[in-house]
C-alpha cells in the first residue's frame, strides 16, 4: 500500500479546505472579483500561437516581471513570479525554513499558513490579534488600526519565528494593518516578515499603494511582499500568477527552489495584459468599493456588526451562532454561498461575505432580509 | 538582509539548470515537440469565457481527470493532476519523504530529482546503470534492455530509499527500462517507486502503453506513474498539467499537500482538449518517430553511436570531448541549440539532440556535416 509509506504527520493533518465551488450558485464565498478581467487579457489569450503552447515558457517570466516593475516602481530583479500565492508561499518556506525552525502569524488569519508549515515539518505559533494598539509601539495612539484586530507586534517579534506571515488586509477579518506597525515588526524581528497584500488594492478607498509595504522594501531588507492577480485583476482562474516584489538576494534563492517552469505561457501572457490595462483595474476596484458601500448600508440597517473592511469582503457578526448557521444554510439552500466556519468558536457567529455584483448583492440582501423575517433564530437573537 | 535568513543548504546548492531558451533559434535542446498541439486545444482556449478567468478553477481538475481516466483505463480517483511534473514530484516528496529518510535513482538521469531532494533536506543515492542485465533478476536473459543502461534493480531495492525515481525512457539516455525490471524493483522495494513516463509515448514504435507501468498499478500498490502533456501532446508552454495515475490512497494525501488551485483554468481546458484529440496525438507521435529514423540514419553515416532511443531525443556520442564541445559551439554559433553537459565526465563526449521538424533536422544535419568537414577536432577524432 502506498498509504503505508505516507508521512504520519501528513496523514494526521487536515488539508486546507478551499471554499465550496458549486456550479450555478451565487458565489459570495471565495472572494473572487465580481466582474470579468480586462478585455485585453482575453484578446491576448486568443492571439496565443501554437508555439506558445508547444515551447517551454520563460522560466523567470521576463515580460510579466517587466510590466510589474513599471506598475510597482521596483526593479524587475526584485520580483519573483509564482503560480499563485500558494506557490510563492511554498518557495518562501523552502528558502528560509528548516525543520526545527519556527514560523508565526497573528491569529485568526489565512489558514493556509498552517497547512504549509505542517507540510514543511515546522511549528507555527499563533498570536492573537489585540483589542487595542500594541502598547510597546512608539506613538501608539497615532498608529490607528481596527479595534480587536491590532497587530501583536511585540509578541510576534519575540516569538522566535524565522518567518512571520501577516496578511493585510487580513483574511477573514478584512482589516488593514497600519504600515507603522508592520515597519516596527520588521525592525524588531530577527527573521523574515512576509506581508501578504492579496487584498490591498481595495484598501484606503482604492489607494492600496498608500498602505502597501512595497515602497518600504529598500528600508526593510527582511520584508517580502506578496501580491496576486486573483482578486483585483479578476484572474483567480489563472491561479493568480502572483508577482512578489522581493529582495534581490531572495530572488536568487527563489530561483533555486522554485520549479523551473512554474508559470504557464498563457498565464504569463494574461498577467502582462492585465497589468497593462490600468483603466480596467481601476474600474474593477471602484465597482467593488461601490458595492461594498451598498452591503455596509444593509448590514447597518439589520444591526449586524463588522470590523472596518479594507478588502473585497466583510466579516459580519450576526449576533449568535444559531443565527449565523441558519442564515448560512438558508442562503445555501437558495443557491447563495457565503463562507462559514461553524466549528470555530471565534468565528461561529460570523459570516464572511464577498462583495458581489449589483445583481448578486441584491439577491443576497433580499434573501437575508426574508430569512430574518422568517427564521426563529432571528427572533431569539433580537430578543 | 534577507540573504542572512536563507537556508545554508539552499545557498550551497546549485539550481536545476533548465536548457537554454533563446529566441529565434532552432531548439533541439529541451525535448519539446516539433509540431504544434491539437487545433481543438487552441479552439478551446479561444472559447474561454471571462468567468473561466475570474473564478477559481476546479481544485481537483474534475473534467481533465475524467478525460485521462478514459484514455488510460484507470479510475479518475486514482489520478492527481499537478502543474507540471515538477509540481507532481514536489507533491510526492512532501507526502512520503521526511528529513532523515533517503531517496534514490539510477544515474545518470533527470537531475531535477537531486534538486528536489536537497530542497526537501534529504539525501539522494545515485546508483549507476549496469552494463548488463541485473543478474539477480529471474529470467534475466529474457528481460532485454539497452547495454550500458540496465537498471540496477538489486542495488536500488537495497538502497534503503523511501522513494526511488526511475525515468523510462530515461533522460538523457532515451533508453527504455523493461517492464519486468520495474516490476521486480516494485516487488523488492520497501518504499515507493515513482515511474516517470514523460517520454513513453515514443516507446515501442509508438505503442507506449505496451511499456507503461499504468496497467500494473493494481498489482503493485507502491508504484506511482507520472505522465506529462509537455512532450507528446506538445504543450510544454502550459507547463504540462501533468496527470498522474496514482493509487487512491496517495490521492488523498496528495490532495492534502498540493496547493489548492494549482492547475489553472486554461490549462485544464487545454489538457482536456488535447487528451480527447487522439488523432492529432497519434500524428504527433508518428511524425516524431519518422524524423527520429532520419536522424538515426544520419548519425549512423557519420559513425556517431547512441543507445537505442525510445524517446523524442537521442544521446549521441561524438567520440571525443573536444569534438562534442566544438560541435555544440559551432551549432550554437549558427543558431541551433542542442543539450551539452561539458563539465560532466560521463557526458562530455556526448550531445543530447531533440528530434525536430524536417526543416530543423535538415538544418542540423547539414551544419553538423559541414562542421565535421571543417573542424580540426573532427580530423583528430577520425584518425
Amino acid at each position: 500500500m502506498a498509504a503505508k509509506y505516507l508521512r504520519e504527520d501528513v496523514l494526521a493533518m487536515k488539508a486546507y479546505t478551499p471554499g465550496e465551488q458549486v456550479n450555478n450558485c451565487t458565489k459570495l464565498n471565495t472572494n473572487e472579483c465580481a466582474w470579468g478581467p480586462s478585455a485585453s487579457v482575453l484578446k491576448a489569450i486568443t492571439e496565443a500561437t501554437p508555439d506558445h503552447l508547444r515551447l517551454y515558457p520563460s522560466p523567470m517570466c521576463d515580460r510579466l516581471r517587466a510590466a510589474a516593475a513599471e506598475v510597482f516602481h521596483v526593479n524587475a530583479d526584485q520580483i519573483l513570479v509564482g503560480n499563485g500565492s500558494d506557490d510563492c508561499l511554498t518557495v518562501i518556506m523552502r528558502s528560509f525554513v528548516l525543520p526545527g525552525s519556527r514560523v508565526a502569524c497573528p491569529w485568526p488569519t489565512y489558514s493556509l499558513y498552517d497547512t504549509l508549515a505542517t507540510i514543511q515539518g515546522v511549528e507555527i505559533t499563533h498570536v492573537d490579534w489585540l483589542s487595542d494598539v500594541d502598547p510597546t509601539l512608539e506613538g501608539a495612539a497615532a498608529i490607528g488600526g481596527v479595534p480587536g484586530w491590532h497587530m501583536p507586534v511585540d509578541a510576534l517579534a519575540k516569538s522566535g519565528a524565522r518567518v512571520v506571515f501577516v496578511a493585510t488586509p487580513n483574511n477573514p477579518s478584512a482589516t488593514l494593518v497600519p504600515l507603522a506597525a508592520l515597519e516596527a515588526l520588521a525592525d524588531r524581528l530577527d527573521g523574515i516578515l512576509v506581508v501578504d497584500e492579496a487584498y490591498i488594492d481595495y484598501a484606503c478607498g482604492g489607494d492600496g499603494m498608500a498602505a502597501s509595504a512595497i515602497p518600504k522594501l529598500t528600508a526593510h531588507p527582511n520584508v517580502l511582499v506578496l501580491r496576486t492577480f486573483s482578486k483585483s485583476y479578476s484572474m483567480a482562474g489563472e491561479t493568480s500568477s502572483n508577482r512578489n516584489p522581493l529582495r534581490a538576494h531572495f530572488c536568487e534563492a527563489g530561483r533555486i527552489v522554485k520549479d523551473s517552469y512554474n508559470v504557464n505561457a498563457l498565464t504569463q501572457i494574461a498577467g502582462e495584459a492585465a497589468l497593462r490595462d490600468r483603466d480596467h483595474f481601476r474600474w474593477l476596484v471602484n465597482s467593488t468599493l461601490e458595492q461594498r458601500q451598498v452591503l455596509e448600508a444593509f448590514f447597518g440597517r439589520i444591526n449586524w456588526v463588522w470590523p472596518k473592511s479594507d478588502a473585497n469582503f466583510m466579516l459580519v457578526d450576526t449576533g449568535s451562532v444559531a443565527l449565523a448557521s441558519a442564515i448560512y444554510e438558508g442562503l445555501k439552500a437558495s443557491g447563495i454561498l457565503v463562507r462559514y466556519w461553524g466549528s470555530r468558536p471565534d468565528l461561529a457567529s460570523k459570516l464572511r461575505v464577498t462583495v458581489g455584483s449589483e445583481d448578486s448583492n441584491n439577491r443576497f440582501m433580499d434573501l437575508v432580509q426574508r430569512l430574518l423575517n422568517e427564521l426563529p433564530e432571528a427572533r431569539t437573537t433580537a430578543s
